[in-house]
């Protein structure tokens, strides 16, 4: 039996891919397994059947067989250690893969979760203008140390791992601003991963989504 | 051998246990690990020699014969995928415990580090006043959500896991704020953390060495 996932009935993206339910029909993608999709309205996600399965009521969830998670890294994780193919062999080179997932989920996307609350949520306030120089300068610190990091290597390390599924889905978010082709090499990486076959097939999934519910 | 870890030869908040080598002490207390502690200095953390243990300059990091790993997260996990007492053996149990680690580090915890930003680094800004309350309710959004889901289970779910100690070590940060006090059963959670024996030996062993490099 596949596993099902929940996506946004509507993503508020317009179907460009940044939702998080990308990041694991990319997973899944990249293992092979089929998957179905519940989609949740914004309503829907408030209420108590998806706040059992999410009790922050967000999207994505992951259901299977008995075990109901949420949380992308965890779901990310669970699917990478039961297929092949998101994390090498190797215990130190898998613990180094899984050690860049949280990476990517705890120390670079919060300054730029923090750039999408500037730029959206506190659009209209006073400070907005004079404040968002500060969160730019935020996120380009860890742009410069992860830019430092990769060099001109293909992969964080060594093959494309969940490490690099997680990193390039977060550094993704930031294209609309501009920041991320300060960074060529970081431009480069994210670009060498909407190119892997298993991500333009998660996208394309995503984006018939929007296109039919769109119509409607 | 045992692992070596840094953290901070002067830790910004005096000894509280609110530096992150807390979280890896804690987990290596629970499991009985024993641990070396090498202690990094503000302008250390930049050189090279750390930033090719930790690219992001910054502490823990964890070093176990030739494996270097950096990321709470990470260190964390790979203690608990490698000892017992941290993650239940039932493999969904097991993929639950591992998803309260990452919605502690990846829902929980950014709006607490923007709290933590909003007081100290951006405290002298004109906008600080003025957009706190917008911050401080952000942080209650997820307490709220968090402190339903949690009711008055003992721990987020069945056992104490590396989950709860995640959870827990986020949550600590708030306590200054005031902000945990508005959620009895989170304030109470947080409590039987800190009650735990391996969370006080490892509240006294980062409290040693404040104590010991403030006489200094």
């Amino acid at each position: 039996m596949s596993p099902i996932i929940t996506a946004f009935e509507r993503s508020p993206d317009g179907g460009k891919g940044l939702a998080r339910d990308m990041r694991v029909r990319w997973a899944l993608e990249e293992v092979g397994q089929p998957y179905e999709v519940r989609l949740v309205s914004f309503s829907a996600m408030k209420e108590p059947a998806h706040l059992a399965l999410h009790p922050f009521g967000q999207i994505p969830t992951y259901e299977e067989g008995d075990l109901a998670l949420f949380e992308t890294g965890a779901i990310i994780l669970h699917i990478a250690e039961r297929h092949p193919g998101l994390l090498p062999k190797d215990a130190n080179a898998r613990a180094r893969a899984i050690m860049w997932m949280f990476a990517a989920l705890n120390t670079v996307e919060p300054p730029i979760l923090d750039l999408a609350i500037a730029l959206i949520v506190e659009r209209g306030e006073p400070w907005a203008k004079d404040r968002l120089p500060l969160v730019m300068d935020r996120v380009r610190t860890r742009l410069s140390e992860l830019s430092h990091c990769l060099g001109d290597a293909e992969w964080l390390d060594g093959a494309f791992s969940a490490g690099d599924l997680m990193m390039v889905s977060v550094l993704l978010r930031l294209r609309p601003s501009g920041l991320l082709d300060e960074f060529p090499n970081l431009a480069a990486y994210v670009a060498r991963g909407e190119a892997r076959p298993a991500y333009e097939r998660a996208f394309a999934a995503q984006r018939a989504v929007f296109t039919v519910s769109s119509v409607g």
